[in-house]
């Protein structure tokens, strides 16, 4: 029997929204009958039929309204959008996206650059010189520096972060990565690290990884890269570091609770701090990357 | 006898003048005396018994003052910095550097994923929205796209061009140089880029390549990126684009006058224009990389 695809992606926001071109994509993938639905009403009424489920979130009671389905699969990283392995049915696999760090590493290295390029600095100036001061040069050099020869610390080496030490490199940057095995060796490495670039799960014991102690181990010219998650992060600390220049910068995709509320202490008006509202992954490719990943593992042609 | 190096590197931007730091990189590039000045006189004086001259400009006529001389080195790329072939007594040297892509590149896309990934917009965001609106996620979405997956035109593909067209084919970006033999495609090639990166120089026939013509061609969506110089640029038919809408943004390092001043269209405010004080190449490193390059290419050691 022909396979038959249902998929049910709704979310707020639109990268994660499936749209017109987004399904074009996933038909020109397979062979077969594709049904898209935008409720969960229908996607449990689709179930029966569909061999493949593709979804933001899926209960384990629903397997039993699935009694041909052998893949099931989400964009999200998040182990909890999906049952446990436990609780899969024979035949059944179970996928997650793993495509976030192409577009991640991007937001990573954009800041990185914008940072040592002194585009914010040619930015504010072109605001508020206005009219008045058209050509502040003179200076404006000591707001510059080279990424290449730099050295990044990615915190979190799994999927996201090689993808972004593997571009860094290509720049010209030296790349240490930080995972559970070698995690002892974080002290040291950024002691003298120019960027640290945080790309942790949330889910593993990574609370406040990130502390004082460790922030007062870096150079004052250090920038703080967090695209994983808020959690990894002592936000007390850090914009105490930040107020007190014991550190450059921070770029920070993600918060301890989000959305971010006057309670957090990256909710104020702190020196070098960037804020961008956990978006890093933003990208009208987003589903479609997810769906050629699919493909090109062959999910799709089980 | 012992080779004798001169240098004269004064300059009125930080990242152009010689420091301690890259006096000390000099020496460890080198075996010989090494004599620095601040002065045209001192250098005039000490050019009697210099083999290499390193400096930002050199007249024909000191020539009959430098008996020793067998290489003359400027890191400027400007022809007119240096005295032509034709002036060169028998037996020196003339070398240009040729190491500003390493820097330029990285400006070109700091600015490039700056764009692609909002980060103008959630800086602005963050500025505006203050302390009432901490968290503006739902439609930023809108602002972001993938880097990798669009298409480069680069106008001009030397040294600057094909290092920067290096660097964005390892980001997944699709790159077309265009250069004098193939200039009959500039046309057709806009008419689907995302991004023209404009890197010519300024002696050859250059004035006005990028015209409304050509912008008419363009996508609305598209970019224009110029680190070359300003003439290349048709400076009010680019800001009328930019009024109109018909491409989205540009980023210029480059003016047809420097310092910019009221009379250009591009004094304005106008939408979607970011404006960076030719600064492309700032960088700290800029004198390293430039006697690196004349260490590797074995001009140091003649």
């Amino acid at each position: 029997m022909m396979n038959r695809y249902l998929i049910w992606l709704n979310w707020p926001e639109p990268p994660f929204r499936l749209n017109a071109s987004d399904l074009n994509e996933f038909r020109s993938l397979v062979k077969g009958e594709v049904v898209a639905v935008r409720s969960e009403r229908a996607f449990l009424k689709e179930l029966q039929s569909a061999t493949h489920a593709v979804c933001w979130e899926f209960r384990k009671e629903w397997f039993a309204k699935a009694p041909r389905l052998r893949v099931l699969a989400t964009p999200g990283a998040g182990r909890e959008l999906l049952p446990t392995d436990d609780e899969l049915p024979d035949g059944v696999r179970k996928v997650h996206g793993e495509f976030h760090g192409a577009i991640m590493s991007e937001t990573v290295i954009a800041y990185m650059l914008a940072w040592c390029r002194g585009l914010f600095t040619a930015y504010d100036w072109q605001k508020e010189g206005g009219q008045d001061d058209l050509w502040r040069r003179a200076d404006f050099g000591n707001y510059c520096y080279s990424l290449a020869g730099t050295k990044a610390v990615i915190l979190g080496y799994g999927n996201i972060g090689r993808t972004t030490g593997k571009k860094l490199k290509a720049l010209g940057v030296s790349v240490t990565g930080i995972r559970r095995r070698n995690i002892a060796e974080l002290p040291d490495a950024v002691s003298d690290a120019d960027w640290l670039i945080c790309v942790l799960p949330s889910d593993t014991g990574t609370d406040n990884m990130v502390d004082g102690r460790l922030l007062r181990r870096m150079k004052k010219s250090a920038v703080i890269v967090n695209v994983g998650r808020g959690n990894a992060i002592d936000e007390a600390a850090l914009a105490d570091a930040l107020r007190m220049r014991r550190i450059a910068a921070a770029f920070l995709d993600v918060f301890k609770k989000e959305p971010l509320t006057q309670e957090s202490p990256l909710a104020a008006d702190v020196p070098g701090l960037f804020r961008y509202p956990h978006g890093s992954a933003f990208s009208p490719e987003y589903l479609k990357l997810f769906f050629r990943e699919l493909a090109v593992h062959g999910f799709l042609s089980e």
